[in-house]
């Protein structure tokens, strides 16, 4: 061997496949077939659907519904996630390659190709170099606002195909004026076709279900006949509009879907369409990577399996480059699907393979029977789908629970409406960022008492506790770094500043995970202003490893008080000293 | 009276001179007009050559030097601050300014006016709306290592005086190669005059002080005579090179300095000047503003006084808004300068007025006679000056005490010496931030156990104490926001998966301050996988504040487990039930 260090156990790290392979016996395969066997069905409207949405040919869909499958089922970690074309993602990719081309160009859709590469290698590095931790300052709340938006988003521009008129644009705004001026235009049987397979899917979502089970169906069937709704009103929708030949009164149909394998395909390499590309791509990256792990993990936990999140990024990588290769456009794993998947009872990867033969199957034989499907049935699908995601309560959730969570979702659902989506998402990325800086940077601090009779102490304005005019300790609720330290002095200084009786300083330090070179400058500077103001600070309470760094400074020899291991220790030798023969406190200049 | 709210208090925190004005007499007249005549002495060559560092007319030094510091004397809050040209401000200047128009044309110097306008504005409005906070981005390490690296810039920059030749640049390379490339026209006798004021100023700075003492002055005198060094140098060095004529040898001077007051100026209102100079205008801000602060913060603890940030920025803006409307450039308050002020007796801002009445007879009066003042000598002055700045150790001390910081300190000196001023210092606050929230991003949680015979607990891996196969307590030692919810997700389930005895898992909170909707949700998927498989969550030491959160959500009646006072209730109930009865834990349900 060339790489003696490319042990069989880090080769199963990189190659998951390798791993579940091994015990790959007759049950899973059938139990992954019949999985793979759902998942298809459901996929083959939805794939081409969000093709559509995506502003590319059908025929992308099923291609990116194909090999990425693939490749995932060989890089992946979880046993249960279903890799595809998702709705969210497919808006973004409408937006970003908006910019560069015109729909229905073949530049619009090379530079789609492109996209998917470069998420493609943006997941890789990243899972390569284990920065997938990134992804989490993307916030829950962000997350669902941004996922909101985006529905709502989503189902107004799929509008245009059910009026059966043309609209376009990239924020609410420009939608919806879109869809008023060409409202006029609006064709009677399109709208018909769009407004019955809407309230049919509906009714299928809701309705179907108790109904087949009330027929005496066996559950785990009844589901599948549900799921299977979007393909009977693919079916019932192509064959109407076949045979009263509607395409010629107007109603718009996906036309001709080429028939055969995926087609070779290369990305650009124009530095120029990376550079215009790369932001677009990463948040694509980073926004189906946070959605496809959150699923997958859910999944693995019901089942006590656990997914590596490193290992993830090089699986949708990996699946983003097989896209590119194979004429398809950016992938993720979407929620419903992988759900359905879960439920089916796929048990390893190998479901996805098993799904992308289905998939194959169908863009080999399927797509002339693709005709005369009417596009508004697919913007039926896609609506249905996508209202599920749409969840306003996060609005009044995060307002009663945290008013700086809600600042960030409610900003980042105002800007995904009304000025697109990567504008929307950026901003409550770096909002919740900015916020979160901006509660460090003022901590809550307690000017603390004894409890009587205990040897507890608390906040001196919530509870009625002994003080002592000499002495003032204060409990801050926050590691100290740098975007605190000026405030922690400000906040010794106003304390101290005209309050003549203080002779004692006390930092109770319990709450302290860090003190930082700033914070340790700033205490240094405290100490110091202390003493020219004829005032010892005192520390209490310093955590084990915080003691270990202020050892490693000259900070402890210079202090001109005590490190006390508790507050009480503190209290009982700053005011009564005649106890205070046997207090414990550390040993300020011990070697370490 | 139109503002009733106007209160005499509320206006003497805007306008801090009503305040101090009321108990002045003619003690404090004393001490103020002493210590002003001092740091006059000091101010005029330092005004010169800062305005020259900037690239700008030495007259310009001399009217930043005037009416803003009457406007800091009404609007600012510290009793000691010497506000006027700074050395490193100059150089931002300079750096700012050279992008827009060449050094000594027109364009050049209105652009300075200009930003010292901006910088004004955001100064002001910053202090009105109260975002000081937004200056503690700026950790102590970057700033050290910013003035460091930009002290060598400036000493660098400045030989070009001393060698009597020019150069250009504004990062060490540029500078460096363009001395060398005109080393060869290097003229001696500027040379002689640069190096000799240089090691004049350097000995004044260390041996002239102890002679005097020597020779039985009073302490005092010592001090002033020796901080009248650099006028000594400037008088002899323009007598010298009057009396023989030097100007005709080559040696550069000054050369006419207008005589008169400062002129009336208006910045320019040219959208296009103002969006490429902002961020510049920003940073200045910024920079100039910490300064100012810890310089001020430090010299009014020492007097148990106090200054308010936020009015402080007021006071900024209003001396940059002052500069630019009477021909000046950025300034803000000096180190050296303000220490020189304070040790001279200065009780009330008031000494700054005094200041600028000195500089104002200055350039009424004795501008003709700075005509032949070579520039040598103004470099000198400079170099001298910012190298005792220059303090490379910031690099070791980080270095020991926290490699963060160390990489944030260590990026801004390269970056600042190898790609200016700008670059440098947005990156170390960029990078410093980064750092933060990577680090916050992956807290240290440990597993802990009982301590035998107390009730303590601590780390497993560090400390020999007694576990339960059955229960896993973690102890998270950081607040629980988004960026690390999903690390404790994945940490939660590692340490969970594969471990078949488990039944409870115990997060210790004694350290979390702040519970953020990301991680209450990260906690809700913790609590339903782990549900699924078969696992109770319980919760232990929940401060008040995160607590009293909690119960506004659903998440504490969706709990498997319970939430216990103390982390020995916990395993008490959850290992010996027969001894729980008395166990007190929160009432999960309490209404609040």
């Amino acid at each position: 061997m060339r790489l003696p260090s490319l042990t069989r156990a880090s080769l199963e790290r990189h190659l998951p496949i390798l791993e579940w392979s091994k015990t790959y016996d007759k049950d899973t395969l059938t139990s992954d077939v019949v999985a793979a066997v759902i998942v298809t069905i459901m996929l083959i409207p939805q794939s081409l659907a969000y093709a559509l949405l995506a502003g590319l040919p059908a025929e992308m869909g099923l291609y990116a519904s194909i090999l990425p499958l693939v490749a995932y089922a060989i890089f992946g970690t979880s046993r249960a996630l279903a890799v595809g074309p998702v709705a969210v993602v497919s808006l973004m990719t409408a937006a970003a390659v908006g910019n560069l081309a015109l729909q229905g160009t073949a530049e619009y859709a090379a530079a789609a190709i492109t996209l998917a590469f470069i998420s493609g290698v943006i997941l890789l590095v990243l899972g390569i170099f284990r920065l997938g931790f990134l992804a989490n300052f993307l916030s829950h709340p962000v997350i669902a606002g941004f996922i909101t938006a985006s529905g709502v988003l989503i189902a107004t521009s799929q509008l245009k195909h059910i009026f059966g008129i043309d609209a376009h644009g990239h924020n609410l705004v420009e939608i919806v004026t879109s869809l008023f001026e060409n409202q006029h235009l609006t064709n009677p049987i399109t709208l018909f076709i769009g407004l019955t397979t809407t309230a049919f899917l509906f009714w299928v979502r809701k309705g179907l279900k108790p109904l087949l089970l009330g027929f005496g169906l066996k559950p785990r069937l009844a589901d599948i006949l549900a799921k299977a709704g979007p393909v009977a009103a693919v079916v019932v929708t192509t064959l109407v509009t076949w045979i009263f030949g509607l395409a010629g009164h107007g109603v718009k149909i996906v036309g001709e879907v080429p028939m055969g394998l995926p087609p070779l395909t290369l990305p650009s390499f124009d530095g120029e369409i990376w550079s215009s590309l790369f932001v677009s791509a990463l948040l694509i990256s980073i926004i189906g990577f946070v959605e496809s792990v959150s699923v997958a993990q859910t999944l693995a936990a019901k089942k006590r399996q656990r997914i590596t999140p490193d290992q993830e990024l090089v699986g949708l990588g990996a699946s983003n480059i097989a896209a590119a290769v194979s004429g398809g456009y950016p992938v993720t794993g979407g929620f419903a699907r992988s759900v359905v998947n879960f439920d089916a009872g796929a048990e390893t990867p190998a479901a996805g393979a098993f799904t992308a033969v289905g998939i194959l199957f169908a863009a080999l034989l399927l797509t002339p029977l693709l005709f005369f499907l009417p596009k508004a049935t697919l913007a039926a699908t896609i609506i249905v789908a996508v209202l599920s995601l749409v969840d306003f309560s996060i609005l009044s959730r995060t307002w009663k629970y945290s008013k700086v969570d809600f600042a960030a979702v409610a900003a980042t659902i105002f800007l995904t409406l009304g000025f697109g989506v990567e504008i929307g998402v950026s901003t409550g990325v770096a909002l919740s960022v900015l916020l979160f800086l901006y509660k460090t940077s003022r901590p809550h601090v307690a000017e603390v008492g004894l409890v009587p009779g205990t040897q507890h102490f608390r906040n001196i304005l919530r509870h009625d506790v002994q003080t002592n005019p000499n002495v003032v300790t204060l409990r801050i609720d926050e590691s100290l770094y740098f975007a605190n330290a000026r405030f922690l002095e400000d906040y010794v200084y106003d304390r101290v500043a005209c309050d003549e009786p203080i002779k004692h300083v006390v930092l109770q330090c319990s709450a302290v995970n860090e003190i930082d070179m700033s914070a340790l400058e700033s205490l240094e500077a405290i100490n110091h202003r202390l003493h020219d103001a004829g005032i010892k600070l005192h520390m209490s309470e310093v955590k084990g490893p915080v003691m270990d760094r202020l050892k490693r400074s000259h900070f402890l020899e210079e202090m001109t008080g005590e490190v006390f291991l508790s507050q009480y220790d503190a209290l009982v030798a700053l005011t009564r000293p005649d106890l205070a023969g046997d207090i414990a406190h550390e040993d300020k200049n011990a070697a370490e």
